[in-house]
């Protein structure tokens, strides 16, 4: 029996979580036994596995595995669930750096990694001692999720063929998400009016990382022609910015109790989002001069947020940002009337898009 | 014409570097056209190529390639020598890492990548937020050298036999020395007599990741057989030991116009060597007091360093460190006897621990 993306079940967010989590718990516990046998310190591995367990979508190993059945793969076999896994824990290292660049306390409703590592210190260390111990820590139990995701591909299991065509876009796939990091982080704190500048973001950290290389990647695996993964850019492109426009309305107007994150953090940090752009661009002078007050402000409390807010809403920029989502998702469903694709990749597709726009996490 | 060991140039230092360095270049001019034609930040590859020409002694890939000659690969083929940058290319993230996590300012006499990225700030933050986006500036163009290593690996032009033999002995390496830097961030600081920990971290940090991995590698690439990978272990251990113990001299008593690092940091910084250790170890009870009140005090003067270095001293400390280097130099010499290998090869690991073991800096 083969299973397609037609099968309901095959590409169902529950299975693939579990079936990625479990490749990832395996990993992890011959690593804990590694360090315990080498002496050397379980925390590492421990961290990580936490971080892992607190949740997260597990979104690009679905898009990889999406990709795989677009492109005619069949069955699940397990070199390809590995590979879906391995974008999970390089994720990981993205998250874990991006906290520790964010000074964020909390992700997914738990403390962050730098956060349990520096309260977790045994030499007694406190305050600044303590933070600046779990940062260390956090820098190293991030780089090693990015080697260990090299090492869950290198042992996946890939046909030569397979590895030599995945490790061109595994590479343009993490220098594209630093390049978006690195410009997300210098641009951070000092918001202003340059939209371009927050849509090259939002395409690099998130358009080319989250959507279309995992959907490459797994092509990739399944043999894609080179129209294949052209038609799945010109799909993945305007989702992903779609997707990234809904998480910087989240980030400001979502609950946190859905998102598992505080909704300050992003007005807090001076997050350059498209929203805030076009806030900045559309509001009167004494709505500019409160804006610059509070937003990167690191003491905003709850009711200058609430302030920040009104203000945006006032602009009209989250309206404007709820118009460039639904264009974006017109333009993607538009583009997949003329992909070289079966029906049933093409609905797996579409799902894709509606869960990418319409969510609430 | 073959090139061997015997032949004095093959494995000179300056040559070495020079061609390693011919690849660097090219890969990161390659980089800052990629990042300028798709308007993507060129500081990153730049702030990479400053700190690579700000000096290094080019180590891992002079190692990779004795052990290319060593098990008996001739001459000097392109994916040979990338192969040994890439190498030098992950060692930039370690050392950009470990100068974040140590709060350095300067290495090779220049500033470190995070005080420069921080000085560099385009958007005007001065004072911790300057300092702030410095370290994730940081964080990030570490994380872009390591995935660059991978990069330079991947299009090496490295047979499918001789990727499928490298690759675990790189994942191996990048985690042995993650794995030691996490003991070293969580041990420095709160130095204490326990020499076990501190040559542990020696083995990982120094003896396995600088030392036997990249004589490894280099061996694994000329097809070496395992009784080869074997004599190389048993020399690099203690080789990579004595390496370390030098340095840990070399970073109390060393001269920083040689070193090219204050020679205050290991010392304000609280670095758990087993340098420290035996002094805390053989110290009266005065001069256990007066240490633990010096060392890892971050406010360290010239003249509290010396009085650190004064005790040190007092205890023969130092003198137990030159006999451990004496006695691992001796031991790593001695496995060479029954070694298999040709003598123009022995020859050349002979040279190699000198060098170790009789630097300067």
């Amino acid at each position: 029996m083969t299973t397609t993306p037609a099968d309901s079940q095959a590409l169902h967010p529950d299975l693939v979580r579990t079936e990625v989590d479990l490749v990832l718990d395996d990993f992890l516990s011959a690593k804990d036994r590694a360090a315990a046998a080498q002496s050397m310190p379980v925390e590492a591995s421990a961290a990580l596995r936490g971080f892992l367990a607190a949740g997260g979508k597990r979104l690009r190993p679905l898009l990889c595995l999406t990709g795989w059945y677009v492109a005619g793969g069949q069955r699940r076999p397990r070199p390809v669930v590995q590979t879906a896994a391995a974008l999970e824990m390089f994720h990981a290292c993205c998250l874990i750096h991006d906290d520790l660049m964010d000074r964020s306390d909390t992700r997914r409703g738990k403390p962050t990694v730098h956060r349990t590592l520096g309260a977790q210190d045994t030499h007694g260390r406190t305050g600044p001692a303590a933070d600046h111990l779990g940062n260390s820590a956090a820098v190293l139990v991030g780089d090693l999720a990015l080697v260990w995701s090299d090492e869950l591909l290198h042992t996946a299991g890939l046909s030569e063929r397979q590895l030599s065509d995945v490790l061109p876009l595994i590479d343009a796939m993490r220098s594209e998400v630093m390049y978006g990091q690195y410009l997300d982080v210098t641009a951070t704190g000092t918001p202003d009016a340059d939209v371009g500048r927050a849509l090259a973001i939002c395409r690099y950290k998130t358009a080319m990382y989250t959507v279309e290389r995992p959907l490459h990647i797994g092509a990739a695996l399944a043999g894609a022609e080179p129209a294949v993964l052209e038609a799945l850019s010109a799909f993945a492109i305007p989702v992903g910015e779609a997707f990234q426009l809904r998480d910087d309305l989240l980030g400001v107007f979502g609950n946190p109790a859905t998102t598992g994150k505080p909704a300050l953090d992003d007005l807090r940090d001076g997050k350059h989002t498209v929203l805030v752009c076009l806030a900045l661009l559309h509001a009167s002078r004494s709505q500019i001069d409160q804006l610059r007050e509070l937003l990167g402000s690191p003491t905003l409390t709850e009711d200058q947020a609430s302030a920040a807010r009104d203000i945006i809403a006032a602009t009209g920029a989250d309206r404007m940002v709820e118009e460039m989502i639904t264009e974006r998702y017109g333009l993607a469903l538009e583009q997949l009337k003329s992909a070289p694709m079966e029906p049933a990749a093409l609905d797996a597709l579409r799902h894709l898009a509606d869960r990418s726009v319409r969510r609430r996490q």
